[in-house]
């Protein structure tokens, strides 16, 4: 049976690229209308992965998806770092000078907003989704309307792209985390992923760092994030290399359940290659 | 004269509600489009100062913000907490029954995501503001549809409020900073923010909070944005407790800029107490 993932967004969203990038072509990737329900197919049982955007180099973190991995009982078993290249996307013989108003997901937007500076007497719109936007002008006949969106979208949906690599800056990626159910031995390039809060003591993240930094282990990323229904309470999101496994990470953790009121190991698994599709 | 307060929306936005409890219901408070185009009032002149939301207790940072306080020569000379209340509003006759979309911002979407997920055979639409939404519900005359914005916004607009208080925690705030171009001094209840990035060593940000808890100084939050351009490289925003010229904090600033590649101090600040408008 092929692997089945689910993904957030429609046919030709990035998530998908990320999906085949990860696990083949072969794989049976599952179009999923929210991440709430990317997390409940794998957790019920329905796929066996699920591919998560956690943050892109230009606009940030996914935020919602940090707070997904706190509430769910579920590992990050994979990581795949995607080139994201954006196009503007119409329908066959629509010419720049025809389109009136443009559609895409508001972090394409955010990413495409000094080519969107240029142009004049158009309207920008937010849509929930980037091969969304792609499936309406199709579905709709637009001929006054483009979207911003993948080429991929392009093919799904039989339009032309107007213009590619339309983004700000051409070094954009976006990270994706791959979860399931069961957590899964690393290779050689191991990282691990964590979520704590601290105690409300002076110091208190410092203290937790040092548990890491006595033991030369490198923190990759940290980001705090407000904890829902505790106004300016942090929990912290960190990253760390290794595997949890090796002998100085498992004292390093041991340590830190020490010093902090909730704790959560959300895994180990290999480092992603950066993909250019 | 009045004071000029550029923030971004439209009349009736949560920013204009945040400008007026900052600065009296006699402030002159501007619209505008972009959060660029609010960075760009106070650095040219036009407006002496510009609010900012940087970050919601429920759905986190506002990421661009950071960039614009990072880029741009300007100050935070102030704060404020806002408590978000989030309605649905419509055209006067309209009841529940009539509604089929849905539209508001996305992070206003996500705030009211339980209340939504119970709504069944409506559309959910983004839109590029709360205020906005109101608006295009009044000007297009939908009586089909609903948005959630401020109940200010019911009154801009001529809607009645078909439900109050929809967001899905009610400890639902938003703080905003206020920059201008010039620093002021903070009273007794100061802050400090700050934004530097790291050298590439190993425990480098470990060293760089040693500068704070060598000296008992308190961190009040801490945020990694990745650095454009320069993929999986990372800015630190952190604030810290007190006034950046008590002489404890001027050494450890002076000491944590022999740890950083780059640094700004964003300025010195009394801590915003919170608003219930």
């Amino acid at each position: 049976m092929k692997t089945r993932v689910s993904y957030q967004g429609e046919p030709g969203a990035f998530s998908e690229q990320a999906a085949k990038a990860y696990f083949g072509k072969g794989c049976t990737a599952i179009a999923r209308e929210s991440f709430r329900d990317i997390f409940e197919d794998v957790a019920k049982g329905r796929s066996r992965y699920a591919v998560v955007p956690i943050e892109n180099s230009l606009h940030g973190s996914v935020h919602q998806n940090f707070d997904l991995l706190w509430r769910y009982r579920l590992f990050i078993v994979g990581e795949v770092k995607l080139r994201i290249k954006m196009s503007l996307l119409a329908l066959p013989g629509v010419t720049m000078k025809n389109v009136r108003a443009v559609y895409s997901h508001p972090q394409a937007i955010g990413q495409c907003e000094k080519f969107l500076h240029r142009l004049k007497s158009i309207t920008v719109n937010s849509f929930y989704d980037t091969a969304g936007a792609a499936k309406m002008i199709a579905a709709e006949h637009r001929l006054d309307a483009a979207a911003i969106a993948s080429t991929q979208a392009a093919s799904e949906y039989g339009l032309v792209i107007l213009r590619a690599g339309i983004e700000s800056d051409h070094r954009n990626f976006t990270r994706f985390l791959v979860v399931a159910r069961r957590q899964t031995r690393p290779g050689r390039n191991a990282k691990t992923s964590l979520i704590f809060a601290t105690k409300n003591i002076p110091g208190a993240l410092f203290k937790c760092l040092s548990v890491f930094a006595l033991r030369n282990i490198n923190l990759l990323k940290i980001e705090s994030r407000p904890i829902v229904g505790a106004p300016w309470e942090y929990l912290f999101y960190v990253d760390i290399d290794g595997d949890a496994k090796e002998k100085e990470r498992v004292n390093a953790l041991s340590h830190l359940q020490e010093l902090t009121s909730s704790y959560k190991n959300l895994g180990s698994y290999d480092a992603g290659k950066i993909v250019d599709p």
